[in-house]
């Protein structure tokens, strides 16, 4: 997984029925030589705005939707304690 | 998924079989530290030159498809909204 | 795989379900081209802060887990001896 | 996917009994900021020295194998057209 | 897949128990702009020291081996010819 800051929503109208009702974000690679790397993710965990959150990529990130047939490849699993001083 | 905008068509007349009626485009990666970073994205939305789209990767890719065995690592899922300001 | 060491533990109170009872910990490359990259992945074999480990990530991550569903892309699949100098 | 030019053959006479009779290509990524980075692909389509080709990568890539246990992770799945100038 | 050179062993004692009998070796990726990415891959194929190799990532990296749930995500699959000259 990689530690990441919510940045932004992505809208996106016209898309895969499947995705339909899912949220995405903008998220930013926080740490290390990837930091500044941007991503989206599909959110089903309720992470706001400038939220550090951990995000799951690759096929795993669809083990997360009940419908594991999304084509999805980020995920936001968790959201990074405040008071975690990594 | 990666943000990225679509810059060409791909035409590849020998190419496999499960692959035939499928439409090939050139995507750059925008934004972060990929931004340039060129990819190769089958289309089932209907991306026009220029537009911002969102791409997913990997074995979720395939999952766009009504034929599961195509051979695809990427694929565009959505158009993001012109008015979406990231 | 990759080789990482241990650098710091990370927690999330607000998670997915599958997650509840794992351990993550921010594990950084050592070595190579990668030296610098901070990933964080699951421990289910007791990693201890600054041990040297083995990170297996993607799809494979999730083979050693009892739960097969949780959205894990990277854990921890040994520690390295003490006593191998690479 | 990623388009690719072929650069060489690859020949390794010990390798996993799954692999025998397949051709190994060196292909070099084209275009953007991955410009020079090397691959090894799996050819099932006949590619020639210097063409430029499209590679699938990861799982996806043994879906145009009959065999889907063999060990692949890349694979050239269609040749470029020559008059496509992207 | 990418070309490889061997260059160490790694010695893991405290390991996932369905790793126990495998060989890890520390191998660095061969040319292009990945020159010096350190890997650890599983290698039952039987490679020596400085041998260039062929190895394969990702989940496809557990086709090679008979315990199919393994957390692998590299394999070594093959051993490049001395007189291959690429």
């Amino acid at each position: 997984m990689i530690a990441a800051k919510v940045i932004d929503k992505i809208w996106a109208t016209r898309k895969a029925d499947s995705l339909i009702g899912l949220k995405f974000m903008l998220v930013e690679v926080i740490g290390g030589i990837d930091a500044g790397r941007l991503m989206i993710a599909a959110d089903s965990i309720g992470a706001g705005m400038g939220e550090r959150v951990l995000v799951c990529t690759g096929s795993s990130a669809r083990k997360m939707l009940d419908r594991n047939d999304a084509p999805i490849d980020a995920i936001i699993i968790g959201i990074i304690d405040e008071d975690c001083t990594f």
